[in-house]
């Protein structure tokens, strides 16, 4: 084996280094981080894309250890399907594995993995390598970067974070530390790209804050309704000092909101007043009630959702309530959301959204932030991850300009892989890595052909033609045809009747290529495709 | 016939009175606008929605003319729809006019209307109504608000508008105009809503020329590819002038741009120095080349996206290229332009696009627009229409704030019938209305059915079941399964042998519901539900 480091980064759907990292060094492997991606909106009938592991399943005998980063989905949710393939610890800070630890149980494969704490003034061994976590801010509590020490030289590993000195929750990024930390000098630079596209600073949780307190004052005598992502516990505390402050309960609906909660509340990541939280069932006067709820993206069986459609248990929304969305719409979400925000106003809420306030900001920083990460940290390579094509490219950019080389800056696709020796670096042949597609119990089994073929049942529907022949394959009786998704049967009997008269025709004629006959026939009559499946029979 | 004013809103997809609004008084009708809406991703298979203009239909011997605010296809494109079933005349401004006759003749309906020119300081008679246009900035040139003038009372009709004071192509919303012609009061003001959702004003075309300008400087020896809307003619004016300051060709590439560009030219609205357009195909260096491309929404078959493909005939983007995606990004379309920007980046192209420049700045007016547009019309009744209701709703709050009384602020719903004596106003029963649907020749034949069997589809696929039996209804010979987008069925036979003995098996047991037993048996293995057709075929 030889003694150079490699990392290669994983994700899914474009996501370059997003939801897993590998790292090895001689007979060494440590994974970072291992989490799903959330389908785009043309991805017909899938629940989840997991990163390619085969590599990793193949090498296990290799594997010292998985080190997670903070407990959001893109990070940890793929860890049930990993470990149905292999065995090994994993290490986090304390809420990450409360996270991970559910996770695991739903899946029932917590007894293949032994959760350590990984505890942030201390160094992880793991074979060759040194595991030192920093504190970061980001949008929930607990995370961490990495400074990875290997005998081919130092790495840090930001994972997502923002430089926010007035964070929620109070913890920022650990300049000081890291600083510290990498005073030998840096190797490379894995940093998170999210936010490369976005000029200058990300604005402080601080005015979330300020913007939140500003609403519960002009609330008065209504109730307040805010939406946010369930893992964006920061917010959630914010949300309960504020209600606090206001003298109002807080009422929680959303089934991933109340674990949460419970979770963070147990640990000590969140603290809640005694007697301030009510179930969601208790009367308490309008004017005095907070209700927090899942639904910021609009998904349909959210409770904000719910709402929306008046059909929640709890909560039947209307004039005098503010509601409020406390969280960016997530690309592919937007039509979802307006469709939401429409019915919310239509019951006569004011609601609080987008740019009309400022009652959201991101986790990741922005352009100013990553170059001062890079300043800080003055690796001699730097490796962009955590984004699409553009961020990476845009996060090389800045690059150039904070004054490393280009040619020491490293764009890579997931799969590649990343070398050094510790004084040059390069790339070798990369892996073969694909997305792979989770559809119900159906893991990796979905691909190309049936996505390709769901496009097309989607656009145009599908026709089966049955033609009954006898054994001279000489038509033995009427055409049938059985037809989803192209016209209303009911409204279009003349149409059908003409198909049927066209398998006939065609029949008679001798046309090998029935399906092409029809689909054919089908598109002059229609301007449509549908999939056309014709069957003989046998009678 | 009562001797009162009707307003009644049309629209598609949850936009409210924007492609259509239909005015009436007595026995007479004028409509104004006449466009389309293009589907949102869930609306599989669709082309365009069609605004519900049956009452239009019905009632054509009381319809005195449509007149159209300006030359955007939510506002003109579904005339020809409209006259493949009516004929009526069509006024205009020249530009206008022009795109519309290219629609019409497209669709073989010209001859069935007379297109007649509005000019802007006439007053054009439509039985009772009195239409006077008077100028708005938007973003295509000749867009009019319309003032009409009724027995009940003055209306403002909006159209479209921005306050723009330097505005592209020079022409500001003629504020002066609307205040003389509006001196005796108004009735209602119909106004824009689109951006009601933005605080304060809407940054000024000077800002987006004053960009490019700069990016023009920087890119020096490379070439300068733009995308935008061909219908952003105001923009293409700046593209223009900014090509000729540098010393740069403008070459075009896209069907509707060139088009687009030769109509404007023609009629005067576009000013090109001679020798400046050069054909896509001629030799011309790099730095002295600017490309406009259609394509900023990432549609698959646009110019930019077959650059981004490596397939453009004529472009081969690479290093040195600067890329400018001068057009906001339509909600629903953001993973499109999202990949396409991964690829360009990819290509080695410097690629400029939403927070990283202002490249682009909305044709509509923000909220403090709006506010100004109140107040110079002092309205007695405001109609917040051109928006989803969210907007609409928040229009409102702001004719609230800006002094009018809640109950003279009508939020009505397309179909919604507002009717005013001149004195007071109120609204009676709503017509019934709905969206239609376009998919290829089928206009309105596809319905909710056939778009819930389509998203099914979409998500699962379909297995038809082919079960042989004889004249006693039992089973003679083997189940035959075929599918399309459910599992790849080359890798699971096992699955669909299990799923041939299942049906033997409920055979058997005399099962009734044999499509429900067989979604149960595959829900239980696959945790999809496709759609299963059993078909007994009598052999």
């Amino acid at each position: 084996m030889s003694k150079e480091l490699r990392i290669i980064p994983l994700g899914g759907l474009g996501e370059i280094g997003k939801n897993m990292t590998v790292y090895e060094y001689g007979r060494n492997i440590m994974v970072v981080d291992c989490g799903v991606m959330f389908p785009e909106s043309d991805m017909y009938g899938i629940d989840l894309v997991l990163p390619d592991f085969d590599y990793v399943v193949e090498n296990q005998d290799r594997l010292r250890g998985i080190v997670i980063t903070h407990g959001h989905m893109d990070h940890i949710a793929a860890l049930p399907y990993l470990l149905q393939e292999i065995e090994a610890p994993i290490y986090g800070t304390p809420l990450t594995l409360g996270l991970i630890e559910r996770q695991l149980a739903e899946k029932n494969v917590l007894h293949r993995t032994e959760l350590r704490v990984l505890a942030r003034d201390e160094t992880l061994p793991l074979g060759p390598f040194r595991v030192t976590p920093f504190a970061v801010a980001h949008s929930i509590p607990d995370s961490v970067g990495l400074v990875i020490n290997t005998p081919a030289g130092t790495i840090v590993h930001t994972g997502d974070y923002k430089l926010d000195e007035t964070p929620a929750g109070g913890q920022a990024t650990d300049l000081a530390a890291l600083q510290r930390l990498t005073e030998g000098g840096v190797l490379a630079l894995v940093g998170d790209s999210t936010n490369a596209d976005r000029p200058g600073r990300t604005p402080t949780e601080a005015v979330v804050r300020d913007t939140l307190d500003v609403l519960f004052a002009q609330a008065r005598g209504g109730r307040i309704i805010i939406a946010t992502f369930s893992s964006l516990l920061a917010r959630l505390q914010e949300i309960v000092n504020l209600a606090h402050k206001h003298g109002r309960k807080v009422a929680l609906t959303g089934r991933s909101l109340v674990e949460n909660v419970e979770l963070a509340s147990k640990l000590g990541y969140l603290q809640v007043p005694k007697g301030l939280l009510v179930d969601i069932d208790t009367r308490v006067p309008h004017k005095d009630l907070v209700v927090l709820a899942t639904g910021s993206q609009g998904e349909p069986r959210s409770a904000l959702n719910r709402m929306a459609n008046g059909d929640h248990r709890h909560v039947r929304v209307g004039a005098g309530d503010t509601i409020i969305i406390s969280g960016g719409t997530i690309p592919g979400n937007e039509e979802d959301v307006g469709r939401m925000l429409n019915k919310l106003f239509e019951r006569g809420a004011n609601v609080v959204y987008g740019r009309l306030a400022t009652v959201h900001v991101s986790g990741h920083g922005s352009r100013d932030e990553l170059r001062a990460m890079i300043e800080t940290v003055r690796p001699r390579f730097l490796i962009p991850a955590h984004g699409e094509a553009r961020h990476l490219h845009l996060h090389a950019q800045l690059g150039v300009e904070a004054g490393l080389e280009r040619e020491n800056i490293f764009v890579l696709k997931n799969g590649a892989q990343w070398v050094s020796d510790g004084q040059k670096a390069w790339t070798v042949e990369s892996l073969a890595v694909q997305d792979v597609l989770v559809d119900g119990r159906l893991v990796g089994e979905i691909g190309e052909v049936v996505m390709r073929d769901r496009h097309r049942l989607s656009q145009d529907g599908f026709i089966v033609a049955l033609i009954p022949v006898n054994g001279k394959r000489q038509l033995a009786g009427e055409p049938q045809l059985v037809s989803r998704g192209f016209v209303y049967l009911n409204g279009a009997r003349e149409l059908l009747e003409a198909g049927r008269e066209e398998i006939k025709k065609q029949h008679r004629r001798g046309t090998k290529d029935m399906a092409r006959a029809l689909e054919d026939f089908f598109y002059r009559e229609t301007h449509s495709r549908p999939v056309v499946l014709p069957r003989f029979i046998q009678v």
